[in-house]
């Protein structure tokens, strides 16, 4: 019995300035962002409960004389302005296709389809040929940011014609996360540039949650620190050079209580399982391709593959803790806690630079090869705020390419291998007390070579 | 003023077993092979010369009544027994295509081509429905072994119809490595099977070569060892568990001094910049596709990345040389060498497990999704001898398999995990080494550190 609310019909004279296609997480609350901004704005989606759902919220949140909603595609194109601007945020891959095929049946020559989605950079490419032949302009455009960013300010990368993104440049600047230096918004690059940049920023984010995991696993394993000591360190360093959006959502996630039966915490009851999207396999298959080194992102994806054997993982552990004596770990001392926990800062900081210098020059290799003339620090630019990998340090990167434009990577601009060379030292023994920890036994033996070693 | 020697052709009603169209290095070799079998055997080259070469060089080596050239395709074709088998060995991609395509004209229904090339597996099955519709059968057939494999006994990989497998057996068979436990050849399965365990097998041998490579860097660089130590350490180890044709030929090139100029070592003189084929990087995208781990592969694919930066590498070192206060090494103490020395043999063995672990695993889950129904004790079976990864090893790995076809992965086959657990504790010493080496001037807060943790 499902009754729909009353849907707001444009009158025949009032057209909207842009028209959103796609009224899942990412449509709806984008369409709400570019309302608030103050322009009028057309949505469609192919159930019409979704269209509904979203008129209604712009109404309750004031903004229903801005979003107008419609349940038949035809009235949807209609009712924009020419040269009509339409933003589609549907499933990536075919569904993608058949959007355009009808919004095609009614846009003209001269209008632009603005794909948003995680898309393949070369489907966008296809995608701008075909829909040229009608004279269609089209553009692949890389959002971050999900829900929130969505609705508050994202990152946008969108890559193709210049003409469309002219069309399009007075709504994105206002709608996108305004950080010091502008808007997290450029036109990146021609053809599936846009696209491509945004496929490496999840990269980059799955490096940077994997390497977070280590430090956590470190610190919980080997210093034996409990959630509320992982959110005390955790806050203090965002306070520092490590100062990021993924920082600050961990040390909440880590203090984080279970609500729900109300005991423990809720860290502590989430299965070690994930899955993952193409963006981050896409990643590393073009880090191959253009023969870029990318350890620690294929590190991240490897992670996760491993993670999603979870029945295999159970089966090992019960054949490995059979042939394998208990471990019996004394605790660290305090002293021995602090300096632990001061040298995992310093690695994850250090591994940070490695992870996006290699993010850095997949782009810089694929720019070079596609003949995209791509902005370096522009992107590391636009990634100040809005985008999951938000962070102080991408300050320095866009400094860095300030700097020199052509580095050859991040780690030779002098102030980050000034950076890495003065924490090699806490690095490396991190590395040594991840790698030895799990080995009690051994302990003595290893200890007395180490030590010998060590020593002359 | 080109003569091209005599070349014999065959009188109307003598026919030959096979053809082998392309007669550059592996063409050439595997021709020769197959006539010194006993299999009479028409050849051709699309430039004539690489032809008369052959035919000479097989009149050399007393082949010269089993092996016949041809300089028109045509002529080529008619010369062979029916069903025809003719073997492409050209290069992969395109070259391919346009061989088939001329075959093609002269072929019947029946007929079998064979493709021995380092082919992407998806060329091989979008061909095979190309001449099915000529009722020509296809098979894509990996062949190592180089030069010296192709000529003496490579180990072969052919996938594709069981009848023009049936077509080929009686030669393959015999033209093949021959190990106790019989040819290394098998028909692994349908479709483009057989190059897709080709290139799986050559991504397990850039992970192999990493790991020697790794394994010498430590000795030499941390130990010390001299070319002549090192050729004595490899030596030995080839006569234990590592026993393998790399190894062997490792210790080859060590003690191999420059003929050229009569002074030091070759291996000194090598330039530490090397290229690469398609199959490494294959293999690395696949795994990512199959959601496989496949890290020792990764790494060596992207040391072989790094290696190609020379340039810009040595003027990292430059930048890294200025910021770091240089390295003092004192030599180890013979105990201490000799300790160092058994604890990478042992790493590396621990390490070639998980490597071979990754690139049966890739096979498994490939064969899996596509329902090739794989062996995959036959294929560990068939590289112990004539492919470059042969290896006394292979045989655990063959027999893990007969123990648990079905088995989640070698490391959890009970066998290789004692191996494993047993030598964890010269592993992560290993490790340790490698991590600490260069960082003499922190290496007194290093292991005040490590020290302390280790004692407790
Ligand atoms: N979610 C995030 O945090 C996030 C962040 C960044 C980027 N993205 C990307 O943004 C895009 C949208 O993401 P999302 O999470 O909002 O939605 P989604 O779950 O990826 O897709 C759901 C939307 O696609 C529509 N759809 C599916 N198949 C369709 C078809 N054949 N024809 C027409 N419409 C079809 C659905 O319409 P119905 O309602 O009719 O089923 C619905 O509107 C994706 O490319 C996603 O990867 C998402
Ligand atoms: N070399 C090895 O150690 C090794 C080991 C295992 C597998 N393989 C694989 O085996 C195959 C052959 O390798 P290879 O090293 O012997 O030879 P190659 O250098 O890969 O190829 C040279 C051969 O291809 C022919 N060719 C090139 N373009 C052609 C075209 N458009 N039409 C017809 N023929 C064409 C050449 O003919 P012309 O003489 O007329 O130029 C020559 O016979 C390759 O797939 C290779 O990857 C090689």
């Amino acid at each position: 019995m499902y009754n729909p609310p009353n849907v707001a019909v444009n009158p025949e004279n009032m057209t909207s300035r842009i028209g959103l296609c796609g009224l899942a997480v990412m449509g709806q609350n984008l369409a709400l962002n570019i309302a608030e901004k103050g322009f009028s704005i057309s949505v469609f989606n192919r159930s019409s409960s979704k269209t509904d759902a979203t008129v209604e919220r712009a109404q309750k949140e004031g903004l229903g004389d801005k979003l107008v909603g419609f349940h038949e595609m035809r009235d949807f194109v209609t009712s924009l302005q020419k040269p009509r601007c339409v933003i589609i945020l549907v499933q990536a891959g075919a569904p993608v296709d058949s959007t355009i095929a009808s919004l095609s049946e009614h846009l003209e020559a001269g209008d632009i389809i603005i794909d948003g989605g995680n898309e393949w950079y070369e489907n966008t490419e296809r995608r701008s040929l075909e829909v040229a032949k009608k004279g269609l302009l089209y553009m692949g455009m890389g959002v971050s940011g999900g829900e929130e960013g969505a609705r508050n300010g994202p990152a946008m990368m969108p890559g193709g014609l210049p003409e469309a993104y002219a069309a399009i440049e007075d709504i994105v600047t206002k709608i996108s996360a305004q950080v010091d230096d502008g808007p997290c918004v450029t036109h990146v690059g021609p053809g599936g540039a846009g696209n491509f940049v945004k496929m490496v920023h999840n990269g980059i984010e799955y490096g940077d949650m994997q390497l977070i995991s280590e430090a956590y696993d470190i610190l919980k394993t080997v210093g034996g620190l409990s959630n509320e000591d992982l959110a005390k360190v955790f806050r203090e360093w965002n306070a520092g050079e490590l100062q990021s959006y993924l920082i600050e959502i961990s040390y909440l996630i880590f203090e984080k209580k279970d609500d729900q039966t109300s005991e423990g915490y809720v860290l502590d009851k989430i299965l070690d399982k994930t899955g993952m999207k193409g963006t981050g396999k896409w990643t590393i298959q073009q880090a191959a391709e253009l023969s870029v080194a990318a350890p620690t992102m294929a590190t991240a994806l490897d992670a996760r593959f491993l993670s999603g054997l979870k029945t295999e993982r159970v089966a090992a552990e019960e054949l490995y803790s059979s042939l394998r004596p208990t471990s019996d770990n004394t605790p660290l001392t305090d002293g021995e806690k602090a300096q632990l926990i001061d040298d995992v800062r310093q690695a994850l900081y250090a591994s940070k630079i490695c992870s996006y210098a290699q993010g850095m020059n997949i782009i810089r290799n694929k720019g070079q090869s596609m003949g995209w003339n791509l902005d370096l620090g522009e992107i590391a630019r636009i990634w100040k705020g809005g985008c999951i990998i938000r962070a102080g340090f991408l300050d320095r990167i866009k400094k860095a390419y300030d700097r020199d434009a052509s580095l050859a990577s991040l780690l030779v601009d002098k102030e980050f291998a000034e950076e890495l060379v003065s924490r090699e030292g806490a690095w490396r023994r991190v590395l040594t007390k991840g790698a030895f920890h799990t080995l009690w036994s051994d302990m003595q033996s290893a200890d007395s070579i180490t030590t010998t070693h060590y020593n002359r």
